[in-house]
């Protein structure tokens, strides 16, 4: 079978989990919310995740929502009383959550070293604009990209207006990232090819049953992408 | 004197406050929170202004951010016990704005449909990114537009980057918007044209101290932008 890789002229990468660190910071964070909430993980993630699902279409992805989101669920589950204690203290979480420490995934610099001569890069990333503005400038791996995509959900129709604005045909492009629902579906829907790197601390959100996926390639780590390219591998 | 603006190609617009209302919507917002607070308007200003300017390198521009610095505005006025009462409401005073309706500004959409078969038409905007493309959305004004720009900030070379990306030269620009601080004095830093359309409801904020202003046309109403543009007028 021929390597559906070779063809691949214009890379777009995910960003949260896929070159850095994003949600270790949030668990860490939730961890922090629940203990002043009074609930064990169980519960506090059932109640955070139901606020979170209702207030998406309004907050959207990225730090400042979320932080609205603790807030509120702050009020629910402690009522307004009790949750005087922990307001000041959630919005504390949430600006340290803001200026988290950049910490790259491994072997995403080398990796993107080695690409970068032979393919267009860019990153296709959801979130707050300012926070993932700031993340890329704190990354130092702006010098690898010739654009940043920041986008409001990532729709096959979102990946072809990408290809678009960048003069990409969406069968030379390949999206890699660490969430199916987001990374991988919608590209291979659209067109373009997709190569999944699971991380450590996926979102429950994130979760699609695996039954309606159609085929697509997995790898353990970034490393291993400049070999597949080359048709070294077929991971 | 010849009329800088016969020559202009592109024509970049401000958007909140310049297409649409939204200061009177955040004004509105800011009155039911000072009742929550217990404040007169001037010390209301004063303390939600204080939060507002230490967050904006966090939280940047937009509504979410505003909301937590009106949060936390309570906090530090009320003291957290006293400030229970208010978080609930708060929060909702802050999903209300989010979702306040769209009213677009006098003349707005007449004048981009007389000006949209002569120029290239690109909003340039400030703001929380899903929030503007939910207000580019519902404004119906999509049509109109080649390019919509969500920037973090406008510097002169933010309005560079984006002249280079929609292959438009500085000199044959044009900048339209409600804020001498951000919309006029960029613009003409990096070379561009700026027409000032000041609206009935400036922020704080965006005060610049008018001695300190280069030249720049200033027109009553987006109404006027059509005939001065083909020399008509010198407004």
């Amino acid at each position: 079978m021929q390597n559906p890789f070779t063809h691949i002229k214009t890379i777009f990468f995910d960003a949260d989990d896929t070159l850095w660190q994003n949600e270790t910071h949030y668990r860490q964070t939730e961890k922090q919310l629940f203990a002043l909430l009074g609930l064990n993980e169980k519960d506090g993630t059932r109640e955070l995740l139901q606020t979170e699902m209702q207030n998406l279409p309004l907050y959207g992805y990225g730090a400042k929502g979320f932080t609205l989101s603790m807030l509120e669920t702050a009020q629910r589950v402690l009522g307004p009383q009790k949750a005087a204690a922990v307001t000041g203290p959630v919005l504390e979480l949430g600006k340290k959550l803001i200026s988290a420490p950049m910490e790259l995934l491994p072997h995403v610099r080398e990796t993107l070293q080695e690409l970068a001569p032979f393919y267009t890069l860019a990153v296709a990333t959801k979130g707050d604009l300012l926070d993932q503005q700031r993340k890329l400038k704190n990354s130092g791996l702006t010098s690898f990209f010739a654009h940043a995509e920041i986008m409001t959900d990532k729709t096959p129709q979102a990946y072809l207006a990408l290809c678009q604005k960048l003069g990409a045909r969406p069968q030379e492009t390949l999206m890699v990232g660490n969430s199916l629902r987001s990374d991988i579906l919608p590209p291979l829907e659209a067109g373009l090819q997709a190569v999944y790197i699971p991380c450590a601390c996926g979102w429950i959100h994130e979760d699609v049953p695996h039954t309606a996926l159609p085929p697509f390639t997995t790898l353990k780590t970034i490393q291993a992408l400049p070999a597949l390219l080359k048709g070294e591998t077929n991971a």
